[in-house]
């Protein structure tokens, strides 16, 4: 498994942390998206890679952005 | 029609205020249920008055509070 991380911006709420774990979790590969609230940290696991831009786009249909992948 | 106002604390984004404002056009008589973001202000309209306590309850159930009816 693969695991990436990257940082959100504009969650506010549990609605916000359901929105971007929802269009995350659709992208095909994805097996698990994992969100903190606080941190604004979204951990995206999968089997095979998984490409940043994929992640990134799906964030921003959720209604926010990535400021950050680490 | 009757129109009542309250002032409804924790909402952060949009996803709050569209579960207020569906928990509460669901009560009994409500006709339209509006909500401000910026000012917390939820208006509720209704063909007859509706029951102050099941506003609350209704808010309640979509995960936030009444501080104040004008």
């Amino acid at each position: 498994m693969t695991t990436s991380t990257y940082t959100v911006k504009g969650m506010t709420c549990g609605h916000c942390v359901s929105s971007v774990k929802e269009e995350v979790g659709e992208v095909a590969g994805v097996a698990h998206a994992e969100v903190d609230l606080a941190t604004g940290l979204l951990t995206v696991t999968s089997e095979d890679p998984v490409e940043d831009a994929a992640i990134i786009a799906a964030v921003e249909v959720a209604g926010y952005e990535v400021v950050n992948r680490s």
